[in-house]
């Protein structure tokens, strides 16, 4: 079993890695070797079987065509610019996003071997007039570029694997709490800060109210179904290899009473609700009432609660 | 108004532009030009404005560039590879259907006229496990690479509307008939023909049983149909630029009877059922349960009856 993560220096990337290299195996066979491929060469992983760590740009079809050379068993094509990005330079959204993803699909076509192959889509895809909950059936309709060209990825991996030239499964993400680092710009950034920060004995500001609604993963289990997707039968994901990745949809309260209950009242205290009415005006467009009823039948899992993902972060993340 | 009109030479661009000529005038505006554009340049029209007829091809991106470079108020957009040929020829259909629309978007986009466009999707991009009705809000779940390049288009088209690149409006098209001309090798090629010989005294054959259901829509409306999307105010579109064209579901039986209703009893005796299971195996996967409501509510329109489609045919296009 020969493994590519494309985007493999990435948040995502590098914890997919570690958790591959820990289990040794994927769909029931030994894991011979492990390709990293980003923009610039990840940093190396011990692990006890090949990995290769490589710099390489998805928008170039030539540095594709010699990437997938060797020839891979499974691809995670996790490379992306994120939707502020994507919003803010439209053309660097559409060549990565659109391009870069159809430069990989051509060129797998093209080998002819069909590997598995995991794309990693996004809620963001959904948005406008659509009625809640958000099913399986529910029309993409993308009120970002980011989320258009998600879609467009989604289509595509669906058309390229009912032909056969990928074995293709795509899912999509919710927002992933708690994220590791440090805040960033975007819209979501408060929504693992909240957590992450006071946990670390530091301040944190929350820009909108504590009834605020909206629809996470931990990135443990994130990975953990991405392996999953990995694993699947084609057989059994019928006419669509697209499926939303299952989360759970809480308030900003509920969040804070987790981490409470998982780390003692002190860190919640270190919270500031301050509203800004530019980042509300952005999170309140988004939907938070989804029905995975597809990935859950599959076999994949949102956390049990979001104690689980406090937990998850002391014991993954938490700087020491 | 100076109008273009991208595929030009086929079918409904013909009738499209007999019909503007007939009109003279689109969104309330006199139209000063027309100009037809296809592959192989179309045979000039008779108009009381200029008219211009020019060969170019979409997949060629200088060609778009130098095409559009006059600036258009509204450009359709109906080029494409059909769905037969789009499964046979796989790069064909990625070549025209994705990357020649991408083609005039980005020649529109750095042209930064924001001209009205119209394209014509097709209910095509409907498959696979979704509840019936399909509403507006249903999945594109195509199972064919021309509905995942015509759904793709559809994306594309509500995001570059969304950021003010165009004025963008997608239309669903129904199946047409009764359309004019020969039989062809489309599997949907029965649905006008077991219609038009008859009523040109000749004999067809009807490949599936009396009771199979399908979603059709006049040529003559479909024309209609397009004008009005292009003149739909852009405040009145929402959050999706994209929607069904209103068709009727009509099995066969009820469309022979609607020809004996208005061409008397005779066409019916030149039909004769005889099962075609490779043909039947194909319509019979296609939907036809559809809920256009965002089209009836912006104007757009069904045939009244199918009497009303035996009649445009004679009318409009039966050999004299
Ligand atoms: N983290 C989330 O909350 C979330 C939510 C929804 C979807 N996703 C999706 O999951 C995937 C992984 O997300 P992440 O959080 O790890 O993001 P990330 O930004 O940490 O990782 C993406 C990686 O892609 C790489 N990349 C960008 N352009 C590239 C190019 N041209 N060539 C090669 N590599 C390139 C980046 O360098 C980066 O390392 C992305 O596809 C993202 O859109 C993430
Ligand atoms: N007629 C239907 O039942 C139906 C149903 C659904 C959707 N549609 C869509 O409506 C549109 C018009 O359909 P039609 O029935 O008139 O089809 P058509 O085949 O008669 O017309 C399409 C035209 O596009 C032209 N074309 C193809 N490739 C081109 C290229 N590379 N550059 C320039 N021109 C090119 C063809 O030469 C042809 O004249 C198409 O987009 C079609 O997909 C039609």
């Amino acid at each position: 079993m020969n493994i590519l993560i494309i985007g493999g220096g990435g948040f995502l990337g590098q914890k997919l890695a570690r958790r591959l290299i820990a289990r040794g195996e994927l769909r029931g066979r030994q894991i011979a070797g492990l390709t990293l491929a980003d923009i610039a060469a990840p940093a190396p992983l011990d692990a006890p079987f090949d990995i290769a760590c490589t710099a390489c740009d998805i928008t170039d079809r030539a540095a594709m065509d010699a990437l997938l050379a060797p020839g891979f068993d499974a691809v995670f094509l996790l490379a992306a610019v994120v939707s502020s990005h994507a919003e803010a330079e439209f053309e660097d959204g559409m060549n990565v996003n659109l391009h870069g993803v159809l430069n990989v699909l051509e060129s797998l076509r093209l080998q002819g071997r069909a590997p598995v192959l995991v794309f990693t889509s996004s809620l963001a895809v959904f948005g406008g007039e659509v009625p809640d909950p958000i099913r399986d059936w529910t029309i993409p309709n993308p009120q970002t570029s980011y989320g258009t060209q998600k879609a467009i990825g989604e289509l595509l991996v669906n058309d390229y694997s009912r032909r056969g030239f990928v074995d293709g499964r795509t899912l999509r993400l919710p927002t992933i709490s708690v994220r590791p680092g440090r805040p960033n710009r975007a819209a979501s950034s408060f929504m693992s800060s909240i957590i992450r920060e006071p946990l670390n004995g530091e301040e944190a500001v929350c820009p909108v109210d504590p009834e605020f609604p909206h629809y996470y993963l931990s990135p443990r289990l994130c990975v953990e179904n991405l392996i999953r997707g990995a694993e699947i039968e084609a057989a059994d994901l019928g006419q669509s290899r697209t499926m939303t990745m299952p989360g759970r949809t809480l308030t900003i309260r509920q969040m804070i009473e987790a981490m409470t209950a998982v780390a003692g009242p002190e860190p919640a205290k270190l919270i500031r609700f301050e509203d800004d009415p530019a980042i509300r005006d952005i999170v309140s467009g988004w939907r938070f009432d989804y029905d995975p009823a597809k990935a859950l039948a599959l076999g994949l899992e949102a956390d049990a609660s979001f104690e689980e993902n406090v937990r998850y972060y002391l014991e993954d993340d938490r700087p020491t």
